[in-house]
């Protein structure tokens, strides 16, 4: 598994595609939305769709629409079902990228050993590629988002949940049960400690997740009171800060000294000169500002450099893309 | 650098070897001691000694040191200059692996941009590698000792210092700017979040490091008073925890439970099973135990398995053996 993710030119996006060539199919697996790109081998997007999977759980139902779509876009692009040569995907939950096999995802989807790479293998006859979804936003990033010149990073997934993934010497590094990167449940000074049962948020996603920031949103108005809503989404209480209003600055400073102090850890351990922050949380720009400010305070010397994903909610199905270049044998343009 | 460390069978100390055969020299320098063994391709010690480093902090002076060592084992097992394959050492202080350079030693070498590997390989005309010491010791335990058994370790060395080795997929993990495993400057709930200065001791180290834990001891003393001595050294410490002294139990449950938490969060990071407890204060056996318990109550669902070095203070020792084998074309025996 150790390929490195090579560099490619800019991304450019292209209605339609002339010449016959070997295209790529990249599907970002969600929760709730489900979204294909077809691609060239250099990451040029030649046509994408998305749709609800709200309601639907059954993995060949959801293999069922990938395959739909995908032949769909090679119809609307002109192309030959021959001219796809692989797909990737990534899964929302803890995905074996070496059988394949998705062993297990959230409530929403609520897969279990899901052999979701032999599936897609079947249903499109075409080599597959499978991967956690933070890990393909990862591997995403540093193909061609925020992590082009680097072949290390840390793309940190904050949103609903929060979870990490990690790109060492070009590869992505996976841990020995596939599940490297369980941020969430860091603990850092001012988490709580309590024993976490199974199926509980973790400690630094109880306080940095998009409920965590709610929450603590509802406890400062609470106890404050306020001119502002007293329910707001993390989105919107860092607007109230970049505007300059107090109680939102105070929270999105509390939260930018945990996800420093969780960046502050992971680097002592790998050592990793980049972190990416994506996720619906994690993209407000507000956000990456406030953590380097936080790291530069805690210790004299290098710090990490912190800055937002370049492909926003198109990291994952850049990955996806990647993966499905690793399936081929076919190299990165 | 990604060579596996291949598992080699029990270790044997003997005191001669009669057939001829390829030899290898592994080197320890700390800051105040220098040890140096003779081995075959197998991990087998045929001699072995150690000298003071104390007042010198030349590095000819040292290299000098190890060539007269190495030389004088050979002649006392009765090799040729010539079976001497390869070298390995390893250096307290931060280390390119790939130059052979050591870039920073602490105060008592004081030693900045050494070429080592050079100066290894003009004084004994054989290919050297160098390591960081606790880089060395993850590598001889994973090689030899605790991790014989797994191609994934962190091996966590506490004692006046806190820092960690890292071994995946059976290769050293040495981090884009050879500083990964810098652990004892994790921030865990109950330690510092003090800005951290130049030199100054880590968050963690300054909690569960020798010198940390005989301050808390002090403190503790100094607020309930206590029928034992004021100044105590951490191992001692862990003696009377064992003995049943309530007081010294405190300290070390305390200190278990910070280790446990810095545990914890390397584990979430890499999703590594199995920790090795090393160093001074390390090597004391009721810690690991302690460190295990405190981790089982953290978190339902399977957990890393913590153990004491199987190699105790000759950890780093076989690590720079193992070294001397990948700086030969030779494999392990």
């Amino acid at each position: 598994m150790q390929q490195s993710i090579s560099q490619a030119p800019p991304i450019e996006m292209k209605a339609q595609s002339a010449a016959p060539q070997h295209l790529f199919a990249g599907v970002d697996i969600g929760g709730t939305n489900l979204r294909i790109a077809l691609s060239q081998a250099d990451g040029t997007i030649l046509a994408r769709t998305a749709t609800t999977t709200v309601g639907i759980r059954d993995a060949d139902q959801i293999v069922a629409l990938i395959r739909d779509g995908v032949l769909d876009l090679l119809a609307q692009t002109g192309h030959a079902r021959e001219s796809l040569v692989a797909i990737g995907a990534g899964a929302p939950g803890i995905t074996n990228a070496d059988t394949g096999v998705v062993i297990a995802t959230s409530y929403l989807l609520g897969w279990r050993d899901v052999p979701l790479r032999e599936k897609l293998e079947a249903a499109l006859g075409v080599p597959a590629a499978i991967d956690n979804d933070v890990n393909a936003a990862a591997i995403g990033e540093c193909w061609m988002g925020a992590g082009r010149e680097s072949s290390d990073l840390v793309f940190l997934a904050i949103g609903t949940g929060v979870g990490a993934g990690i790109v060492l010497h070009g590869a992505p590094y996976r841990g020995a049960s596939w599940l490297a990167g369980e941020i969430g449940y860091m603990l850092v000074p001012g988490v709580s400690t309590d024993p976490i049962r199974r199926g509980e948020p973790g400690a630094l996603e109880s306080m940095v997740g998009g409920e965590g920031i709610r929450k603590q949103w509802q406890a400062l108005w609470d106890a404050e009171g306020s001119t502002l809503q007293r329910d707001l989404t993390a989105t919107q209480i860092f607007e109230f800060a970049e505007q300059g209003l107090e109680q939102a600055q105070a929270i999105l400073k509390q939260t930018a000294r945990m996800i420093a102090f969780a960046i502050y850890n992971v680097s002592l351990v790998l050592n990793c000169p980049l972190f990416v922050l994506g996720g619906g949380v994690g993209l407000h720009p507000v956000l990456s500002q406030a953590v380097q400010a936080m790291l530069r305070e805690q210790r004299e010397g290098s710090q990490p450099t912190v800055v937002t994903s370049a492909l926003g909610a198109d990291a994952q199905m850049f990955g996806a893309i990647r993966l499905a270049l690793y399936a081929s044998s076919l190299p990165p343009a």
